[in-house]
């Protein structure tokens, strides 16, 4: 075991430097918290990461993707490691109690206004990668390479990744050799979950309308029926999963939301159906999505509808393939660094992530992980009485609440050992 | 044929008054036109109403349940005669491009701005009672008896009619011995159509919430799906009048509304189900109204939910039964008064009204009867071509504008005679 | 009252010779009931009619439509009157007790061995045919016309009627002025019941066979699940009568049977709905045929069938439409000769008869109507108990026996009085 | 890797008397196929299987839990090695065209006469354990301990396994230190395939029994009608696995048949459901199940049923866990026989056998494999166009039929050499 000694021996100067800034990483985590912003509006949160960039050395640019930042290190000849944080926040409504809890509001994409929280823990992430490019940098005489650091915008709706590749990530900045990246989540905070192969999977957002024909409650011959129409359809996609979905196969549709009408005696013109389909496997997706399409076009048919059910596409997030290659040698990197006990093995996850996006583009591997923010003796409690789903809030709660120690402590380890370990 | 020629030329006599007053009538008619007030919000119309029945020599009372108006006129021994008018307006934004359509917008109950319109027509009864009693009391020498105009609130919410009761009308005011009243409605100006019998629908309007357990769209297995329970229960809900209806009973179950959740991959926590029951004849309609409340219970069961559904009654309205021989009397005097031709038997409506609860309460008979608000010649070729539906805006519609005349001239006319018919 | 008394007095004449030969009819009647026969298999009842027509006097042709008997009594100038009975039973197995009960058993049209029984009652029928046309044959001096004694085969399937026109029954025989029948049902025995307009629904059955893919039950990603693709246009179908049809036309959508498969782990190849469709108008039934037609295919898309389903008709009965003016005419000439009180109007009937294919073929009006076959007293204490359903066996059951008194003299009394109204 | 050099030279010296009784066995085989028998009524083949342990040199016990047969062989100090042989067929009429295939007919256990095919290699399985049973008898000298033979019937209805340990399996005979067993399967002969840990399904066969009311098909408000509540409840069953089943875990739900009615315009009284439920962990089974019952008592709820619905259980095949460790050891002692490529991973199956009660049982370990039964080249050829399932017949295909070599060659060596891992 002399590698990991020495590895060990290794990361452990480098973090050396992490307890001269922890309070700084600590004050920035609490100010995004405050201070969240909508996917594709994280300007104050983009500027705070370029001008922090900027004195840590970094190339920086900004407004890749939208307000995407990129940060370039370049330290000699050797691979390029992208690491990547996701830096927009969602429009839940902060109920954590905490003293820096958000009071942010702003102006969604359907132009409502919303409560804006940092309920997927996305702060986080920008503090743990700006934690571990100031130790790469205090560091850079052990390692040579080049480090490309990418603050993504606008992951929740599954589109920023996509942006920033479409904006010339690849083209515009150096090719990388592999893509690191991390998530925080309800598990015990000072552990990181691997995950390999097929990790995160895949999600289909739809927006569904089915068009009746309305008319008054009591003369419904008169009408086509939208909620009879799309009730029917709801109970018809279920047959889905439970049919058409081989039964070791993984797959999951969701009507999130059935919208309808607004009077009891008035038959509406049309139904709206919000249709989240997640899946693991291309194949399968491709399966479901076809039986939804034609499952909503049949029932519109049975229903003696006038126009064909139109379909938009809300979100995609790709399948997270974790390279099982790149997997295992990140993981030994910290297991070495972290100790055996705080990297576990975990299932694959029935969340989506678009952080896939650069290294499928790039045609390189990725390595993706999770890592805890839940009190430990807390979360043991919880597990002991296998009462986790109750009593640890997950991602998207309004109660979601990292801690901040040390949980921020291990994602700056993590994705410092991570990245060592690729440009060693 | 004696009879009726006597009682034409009677009412002939009668009816000379009203090309006195038609100018003042038709101007009355366009200002409240103008000036539509939502359901126990009719303070503008109560008020002119009361003005001018105090000017008739009225004995009048406001406020009666609500914005409720009753004028007394005593004229010596003999029947009381309870002629109803509606006056309220519904949340509709008028498209009918009159000069004199309304632009009225107001606050509604549950507190969104909304705009008004006249789409039913209460405008036009309204204008058509005053004018009757204004007739009535021209013509005072020829009959004794009381006049009992009931000017009614929120017939719209199926809750004005109750209103009055509730607040003493049968105490407060002379017991009536028949009760009579019309409505405008898509047919050829000029005529009237008398149902006999049940002859209008009772409606029911309910909400139904039903709980589940919200929780992410990935996770269902977490979660009790609000959307699932809610379209099956729609779709069971069709089997009440599939299977639990006689084919020759009449019964209509609409739901008019579905709503749950608004993002794709969160399961909302309930869902929310506006039904409407038509029905004409109390054992069916209590036989359907069991059946909605089993189904939607059992719905609840088999999708394994916590919490039993709530029922919250928004509308009833009960049947109108026209009394036979209180419907022939009266369709005798109108026949007499404006010719075989412009008297037509019609078959029940699937339509509601709660002017039925008065002659209920009172224990007397009721007669109420349609009068057409469409050109006649325009109503013609709609039929010829059957494209009545198509052609002529039924009430409620945006674009519902009864020709003034010769509908108020019959209105008028028809209430008068219906009237004398009862006072002689 | 003096046209009516005439008419008593002569009907009543008539009516002498019924003593002469009720015990033989007595006797008939036990013999075809203990003798049913199934469609198109009615030879021994055939040949029976046969022997007795001829001793009448009849000029007698047998297998008309297959089995069908007309028996021609030509006596002098005037109208043609068409006297029709029908003759087949069902596959019930008797359970009356009786001591003239059925223990016939038959080969049905699919080749499985049925019992046998008149569980409609047409064996009464037939033989209050034949007493009336003795009571004809009798009184022959007093009418002139002809007679055209119908002996029709194969009602319960809806096919006799058709088969007899088939075979020339227009133009091989007289042709009618007028078509009359009746039916036994379980009402007061002595009484008929007059239905006028549209009198007894069209009923279509209808077998469709939905094509799915079977397989392995843990499997069913590789099938097409028939057993779902049935039970989802079962529920659909009721949205038919829930929303295609209004709520004051009429019509029934009945599924009387759903069979898919035979074992719980395999997923079979198809799925067979018998299906039963009522209506009184034309237009109700075409559309209600369509919407069948429209949900089944639709259904099956919505499964992903290969194969389109497919549709045979079983039976076609046509709606009854009983002549006004011939209804009150006859109904009139009932009354004076069965006494007011044993005439009574009956609202339409949501049962079904071929008989009205003559007179709609022909041209001429029918006039069709019940008679009743239960105990007065029985059925008048069923009716105070509100207990007719449950008391009262109805046409069909295994236990429908009508009383043979007074049932088969008012049988015979009015197709007699009735015949002589049109033959006068 | 001289341990499995050693151990291979080993088996090869015993498998040497393969070559003498390879003919007999085949001449087995065929016999077998030709003379299937439906479960527990394995009578000529249970005699068979006695005749031959006793000439082996077994004491032998007949009728151990009907028709299972028992046989003993004691050769020293030693674990007891259980190794077990399913013996019964199923009722399929055989379509191989094979010149040994099987013209059997019995008689059902629901009395029905029915065609019998060995469709599921049970044959196979019976002539390969005889055959290891020889080489082991002929090879006594290399091993000690006791090799406990079972031949169990009525494995294809879940019961034969239950029924020979509650006819005292482990008390009567000597207790076993693990179970060893195999299946043949469409993969490529020559092959086995190891599966670790949950490996087939446990499976559970219900049959439900929901009463309606029956009535006429034109009367449904008199009935309830029982093939909508069989309906809703298929669709509804559809929410089991598409809501209640998280995406990772496995379970399937089929309702295999659905019976109702035989009329199409009469309502039946009752339907019945024929549903089979697999899952792969207890947990998920309970709630699977328990969900079913919810369901179904739900529906009769929801349409007003006035007796609770039926559950029969009809089968119950039990989760096959195999040991990890076992099945790893088995594994190697088959790689090394074998060859390394002979021997493959397999995910768990989706298929469900009662062979793991003896384990469960007797609280030792299981390990259980499949070996190929189809044509090595043909089985490339359907991969290479991902055409398995369309062209390999599978068990319980009336085509299913296994290559006689090398399967059964394979399928004696590979339970020779587990049962010699064990014994050594």
């Amino acid at each position: 075991m002399r590698v990991s000694n020495h590895r060990r021996a290794g990361v452990d100067d480098v973090f050396g430097r992490l307890d001269e800034i922890r309070g700084d990483l600590t004050a920035l985590y609490k100010d995004l918290h405050a201070h969240p912003e909508l996917s594709f509006q994280e300007h104050r949160t983009a500027a705070e990461v370029a001008r922090r960039l900027g004195d840590l050395g970094f190339e920086v640019t900004t407004g890749v993707g939208g307000t995407g930042v990129v940060g370039v290190l370049r330290n000699g000849a050797g691979p390029t490691v992208l690491l990547r944080a996701d830096f927009d926040a969602l429009p839940v409504l902060e109920q954590t109690g905490l003293d820096y809890a958000s009071r942010e509001r702003a102006t969604s994409s359907d132009g409502s206004d919303v409560p804006v929280m940092h309920a997927c823990g996305h702060d986080m992430h920008v503090t743990c990668l700006l934690g571990a490019l100031d130790l790469l940098v205090d560091a850079r005489s052990r390692w040579s390479g080049t480090v490309l650091a990418v603050f993504q915008p606008a992951e929740e709706i599954g589109a920023g990744a996509q942006a920033m590749l479409d904006d010339g990530l690849l083209e515009r900045f150096p090719r990388p050799d592999v893509c690191l990246g991390q998530h925080v989540f309800p598990f015990r905070s000072g552990a990181v979950g691997m995950m390999t192969g097929p990790s995160m999977s895949a999600a289909d957002g739809l927006k569904i309308t089915m068009f009746g024909r309305g008319g008054h409650g009591s003369q419904p011959q008169n009408t086509v029926d939208p909620v009879v129409m799309a009730s029917a359809t709801v109970l018809r996609l279920q047959t889905v999963v439970s049919r058409e979905v081989a039964g070791d196969d993984t797959a999951v549709v969701t009507v999130g939301s059935i919208r309808a009408g607004s009077k009891e005696n008035i038959i509406p013109e049309q139904a709206e159906l919000l249709v989240n389909v997640r899946s693991f496997d291309e194949r399968v997706r491709e399966r479901v999505l076809a039986a939804v399409r034609r499952i909503v076009r049949a029932e519109a048919v049975a229903s003696g509808a006038d126009r064909e059910p139109e379909f938009e596409q809300l979100t995609r997030f790709p399948l997270l393939l974790n390279d099982p290659d790149a997997t295992a040698r990140t993981a030994g990197a910290l297991r070495a660094a972290l100790g055996e006990k705080s990297v576990v093995d975990l299932p694959p996850a029935m969340a989506s992530e678009d952080v896939g996006l650069f290294g499928t583009a790039a045609g390189v591997p990725t390595c993706y992980w999770f890592f805890g923010g839940t009190d430990a003796v807390r979360f043991q409690e919880a597990v002991a009485e296998d009462a986790v789903a109750e009593r640890i809030p997950a991602n998207h709660s309004p109660h979601f609440a990292p801690e901040v120690e040390p949980t921020l402590t291990t994602g700056v380890k993590a994705l410092t050992t991570a990245a060592l370990e690729w440009l060693d």
